[in-house]
């Protein structure tokens, strides 16, 4: 099957620098795609020869002439940037020229703008943020982590379906087992919007486990973990700084003389090995939910490597449909009054 | 300075088993602390001659002939367990007779039945619970961790301060920096509550930064960071579980051949001291704080080490009489129309 991908290679710390090489390697994967690149012609063009690439047919290069900075104002961009890198990848979704768009560009913006162009699809009042994140027993996708402060129980019902429609998709599963974020130190858990979603949620055709603490999500009790978007972000980036400080300890411990050192030295094939299974780059890619269209958020950090595998999410969920299932799955939640 | 500590020797997943000998160890490293054991009488009693302690006038046994069970609901606690392990131990604080408490019972029990025979302090709406977390540079303390769902803003400044309070008497620091946990993706950062709270805590005299994000934490960007209990219990649930996840991978990239497995005994030295820089249990001890006496919460499943190091936090608490520090700094606050 032939698709077609627009990437943003201007967006991210590193722009094209990391864009091009991760795209020219992401075609060398799928030899069915075709990447749009999105941005200033003369600076893709060279950082194309400068990968040794002339003439790939697979390799589109669109011309956008601005850029949205990685501090600017979400609403600046949408006012302002009416022909940057990272709105016209966008526009190619909304034309159909584009199954699917990547930018590694700020988020705000990206979500504004996405939001602006693609509109969310109908019976979804909310896109929300989803990205899958490793546990001891494979991956959970988590949403919202970040898009939405103070969310209704109505759009947790939303996150949950657009979750365990991700999950039955990309990774086939059946019946995902959906949990909603609770905390448990209480006689009466939680808040009513939890509660009350978890009212709604026994009445969906979903496979409702039930409430989740902070640790099951990385038991892997759940493959979808539903939240406010507050919540999620603070557990997302929660997480990010346990792993830095463990990482600050370990490297610690393994340098204070020369016989820890050596230690070091002999452990270091099983430390990658570990390293590598809880590699975050292998996670990049973070999906802007519930839009007529698919939109693939790259960390702004990432490396060729990562940004790789964000475009990578990008094919298989294009290639899945993501949003027609949405509202497939839906159409079924409101004609059971659920919603 | 002599001081008296009861403790409910009945309460955990382990009770007397770990309790009596946790204490014990503790009137070592204390000279001058005198602790009551509050429980069962002859189980107690039994316990110190396992121990082979007889007529130690520094430990006194003081019956009580029922107990909280660790599933019960804090409302039945409360109600049909007046004459609880975990209830008397609390009276013996109320009535002058100790300086603070440990339980290492039920969260929601020992939180009901310290705030009714307590009460809060004047001007504290709300009692939190608060705990020490390390950080890359030494350790945070986080409240709420889970007392409160929905906090308002005025809830916020008063876990502030408290937080700030205790920062300065237990550490010595002079004016605690003080953070608002937030998220810091979206244009208009966070949620109204915490917004608010930000523009009250800069009318306040405590030092307050701003916002910090959740990798901000393990950063140990300030000493006292502030949240609704629904997102800080998150927050460290969260963390729990993937400390619990890394260690899990490590082990396992360890043991996957003689050859890792050869490198582990060489690294294992080296391990154990990374596992003890984050050892859990030294950080065993959360605070009920904001009531009119000093509870202090011990995780139910601590261990000797790990339950001797709550007594210790009850007995510096004590000895720096944190609740009328608090009431002293809430009355500048008040006089201020802060809040």
């Amino acid at each position: 099957m032939s698709l077609t991908i627009s990437i943003d290679a201007m967006g991210g710390d590193h722009g094209p620098q990391v864009v091009i090489p991760a795209a020219i390697s992401a075609l060398k994967k799928h030899p069915d795609v075709t990447l749009i690149l999105v941005g200033d012609e003369q600076t893709i063009h060279s950082h194309l020869q400068k990968n040794n690439v002339n003439n790939e047919p697979r390799l589109i290069v669109h011309h956008a002439s601005q850029q949205v900075e990685m501090d600017e104002l979400p609403s600046q961009a949408l006012r302002g940037k009416k022909d940057s890198s990272m709105r016209v990848a966008i526009n190619l979704v909304k034309e159909g020229r584009a199954a699917a768009c990547v930018s590694a560009g700020n988020t705000g913006a990206l979500m504004a703008t996405a939001r602006f162009v693609l509109k969310t699809l109908p019976g979804i009042e909310r896109p929300a943020i989803v990205s899958a994140l490793p546990t001891m027993k494979g991956h959970t996708y988590v949403l919202d982590l970040g898009a939405n402060v103070d969310s209704s129980a109505a759009h947790l019902v939303q996150f949950a379906l657009m979750g365990s429609v991700l999950a039955e998709l990309v990774d086939g599963k059946d019946k995902p087992k959906v949990g909603l974020l609770n905390i448990g130190s209480e006689e009466i858990k939680g808040n009513e919007r939890v509660k009350e979603a978890s009212r709604l949620l026994e009445q969906t055709d979903l496979n409702y486990i039930g409430y989740v603490e902070g640790d099951g999500l990385y038991h892997g009790e759940v493959d979808v973990l539903v939240c406010d978007g507050f919540v999620g972000n603070v557990a997302l980036k929660t997480s990010e700084g346990v792993v830095h400080m463990i990482r600050h300890y370990l490297r610690q411990s393994f340098s204070r003389n020369w016989l820890t050192k050596l230690a070091g030295l002999i452990a270091s094939p099983v430390l990658k090995h570990f390293r590598n299974e809880l590699d975050p780059r292998a996670y990049n890619g973070a999906n802007l939910i519930g839009l007529q269209g698919i939109v693939i958020k790259s960390h702004g950090g990432a490396d060729e490597f990562a940004f790789a595998n964000a475009i990578n999410i990008a094919i298989i969920e294009a290639a899945k449909d993501v949003p027609k299932n949405i509202t497939k799955h839906l159409e079924v939640l409101l004609e059971g009054q659920v919603l």
